[in-house]
């Protein structure tokens, strides 16, 4: 039976559902309201890790343009007193590219394989021709009148505001360390860093996602504007490195050190982590279905958002080449493929959000156990892919310690010696 | 991690699970009232198929004894004006033994293997000490303390009360069909009959499942008493099945047609259809799982219930063997695994009860298409296996006509050939 697709928005999930359907040949229509050729001029979008688990979607849909630019697994660098170093070997390389050149290549992949887009706002009055026109809406972005149809689903969406004040941006002048990988630093009390190596226009620099805890001596970070007063800004950010983040400090070469390629490459802001209801009833009784951000916003942390966008796509998109009827049977049917890992994205990044706010103790432990065993450590890093595997292990006190016993085979102990060393 | 598992009830949900975790080396006791010897005096427990999805999981525990009784497929009748018969074939035997040989077999198979079983009445001040002495409870019967703590799930449990007058037998004098197949008849405005080659203790003889609509000309099939006048029940019982069930009357040898082992070969009464909560705390916060009939009971008509609780029980086991601590993200787990296939058995079952009942035009252009076209016929047959097909196919009318108009090219047409023929 032939099927008609409507996709509004043209984010990381909407191109990919977008491109499978078309390799699938179902019939699909994009909306948004930015051509490809406005991107590389435009303010950073975001930071993002594409997972290996979204490079190998990616390969299956031939738009892995970008084979050679992977990292190979995370560093670990804990501020405490006595400062915890380790690192854990990824399966398969994952790899960030800057969304200025990621996003309209995949545009631009879509057209050249005959994929129809529609450029311009939607307004409200527009609602109802649209609807009519698909057998299925798909929302990928909150913007407009079909964003505003999700309600919120607040079993899943604890907080009412931002848990980090964000400073996120592209940087040169920061040599890579020994192996290409991703480097997450903790400061107890202050905050988090990510430091993620990403190709850009002019080649491989570094994000830095700066995760600044409400109160702490990080958060001015996110509410200092680069654009007043460029040098003082760098050099507030590098006293801040020197002292909560050393070994990033260390690798920095202080003369050229500065936005990778001028003052658009920083964004700073909070996000709200939020679920919403899996779809709507249109008001001629079709489905819109909630995908990407729409579906769940989670704080960037621990890099699970466009990559449970990319699960989230294909399985949708595999349901919709499966069903005949775009009904509420076919809804739990993809929901019942994409819910856990969605879910567990977002219950896991929440919990480590309050956790290493609070310092835990059973995280502790974990961190404990993880930096001393390159095999957990592994286990750990890998399992970004899974964040289903992840939540196995945090949903619960009694499930970190049995995670821990069953790899050591002893109850973790290392637990009040890190409290202990604060 | 040690793990003790109590599985409340021997019915196949928990012998299955308790062969499952014995086989993976998991602490397990079965509690039940009834001793393995007790089974062959008692009367007939109900009639049930195994689809060859259920006996290939009996092959994998090694307790499948009875691997040549199988039955290859299923004949229809449907009683219209100009009768409708179709065949069609299973990919695979499918099997059914009865239970007083078939549940005694498998404790028998668990105690030989080590398992342990307590006999006896569970009374409600032994709660509390069962739930302490083990780390999961399954409950698998409804009687006693333990099923009262199961409450109904009103989305999934829309009647307050049996929707057929049921008369099930086991009766001998019953010629077997060219081939050995289980035969579903449809007397429409009156009831369903299910004949099912079955194994019992002199042999194959056929158990029949009259299902009969409240005040129709069947009913009175439920109410009479054998025992109250065993030659008036059989020449009832004759005259009914000459005038509604012609086929099955044909091949009856009439000397010969009786109950097959004596009295206690029939169960008369009803079942309302019911699904409860997946699994309910313990007062000592410790879960109990519902299996089996606890979570959800099923009209027999299409023979669902025995091979959901063996899917459901099997999933049960993989979970407790992969999972260390037995919480409420494990029942998330086993729950994403069983949900579906569980809840698609029950309203397939539900949907066929009330369209069989009103001649539902939807149901009728599907008994229509599926009675001209063998593939259709094979189809719908096989996917007996799997409900969840069942209902993909029958959720909606719009979902009816996509089936047929997916396989047949053209959109239905035969329902108002067959509403006209009544």
């Amino acid at each position: 039976m032939s099927k008609k697709i409507g996709i509004i928005g043209a984010g990381t999930a909407g191109l990919k559902l977008g491109l499978h359907l078309l390799k699938n040949g179902v019939e699909v229509k994009l909306f948004t309201d930015r051509r490809p050729e406005e991107y590389a001029g435009m303010r950073l979008l975001n930071t993002v890790a594409h997972h290996h688990v979204t490079v190998e979607r990616e390969d299956k849909l031939g738009v892995n343009h970008w084979p050679d630019v992977g990292y190979k697994g995370h560093y670990y660098y804990i501020g405490t007193p006595e400062p915890l170093q380790f690192y854990g070997d990824l399966v398969a390389p994952s790899r960030a590219v800057d969304y200025r050149i990621y996003q309209p290549q995949l545009m631009q992949d879509f057209i050249d394989r005959g994929g129809d887009i529609e450029y311009g706002q939607i307004a409200h009055e527009d609602l109802d021709a649209i609807a009519d026109e698909f057998d299925l809406l798909v929302v990928c972005t909150g913007k407009g009148p079909f964003g505003q149809m999700f309600t919120h689903e607040p079993a899943y969406s604890p907080f009412d505001r931002p848990q980090r004040a964000l400073c996120v941006g592209l940087f040169k002048g920061i040599r890579e360390p020994e192996t290409r990988a991703l480097t997450m630093y903790f400061s107890p009390g202050h905050g988090e860093m990510i430091e993620i190596p990403t190709l850009s226009f002019n080649g491989m620099v570094n994000a830095l996602v700066i995760e600044n805890h409400i109160g702490g001596d990080l958060e001015i970070l996110a509410k200092t504007k680069y654009d007043d007063d460029p040098k003082a800004f760098i050099a507030l950010l590098l006293e801040k490195l020197q002292k909560h983040y050393p070994t990033c400090y260390e690798r920095i070469d202080l003369e050229e050190f500065d936005l990778a390629n001028g003052p658009l490459d920083i964004l700073q802001g909070g996000v709200t982590p939020t679920v919403r209801n899996s779809y709507a009833k249109l008001p001629n009784g079709k489905i819109a279905v909630a995908l990407g951000d729409v579906q769940a916003v989670v704080d960037p942390v621990l890099g699970q958002g466009a990559n449970m966008a990319s699960y989230a796509a294909i399985i949708l998109g595999e349901e919709i080449v499966a069903n005949d009827v775009l009904d509420e049977r076919f809804m739990e049917k993809v929901d019942a493929r994409r819910r856990d890992r969605v879910l567990s994205a977002t219950r896991w990044t929440n919990y480590m959000l309050s956790s290493l706010a609070t310092l835990d103790p059973n995280l502790l432990q974990f961190i404990g156990a993880v930096s001393q065993n390159p095999k957990l450590a592994d286990e750990f890093t890998e399992n970004f892919n899974f964040p289903e595997k992840q939540w196995d292990c945090f949903s619960s006190p009694e499930r970190v310690q049995a995670w821990i016993q069953a790899r050591l085979g002893t109850p973790a102990n290392d637990a009040e010696e890190l409290v202990a060393a604060e």
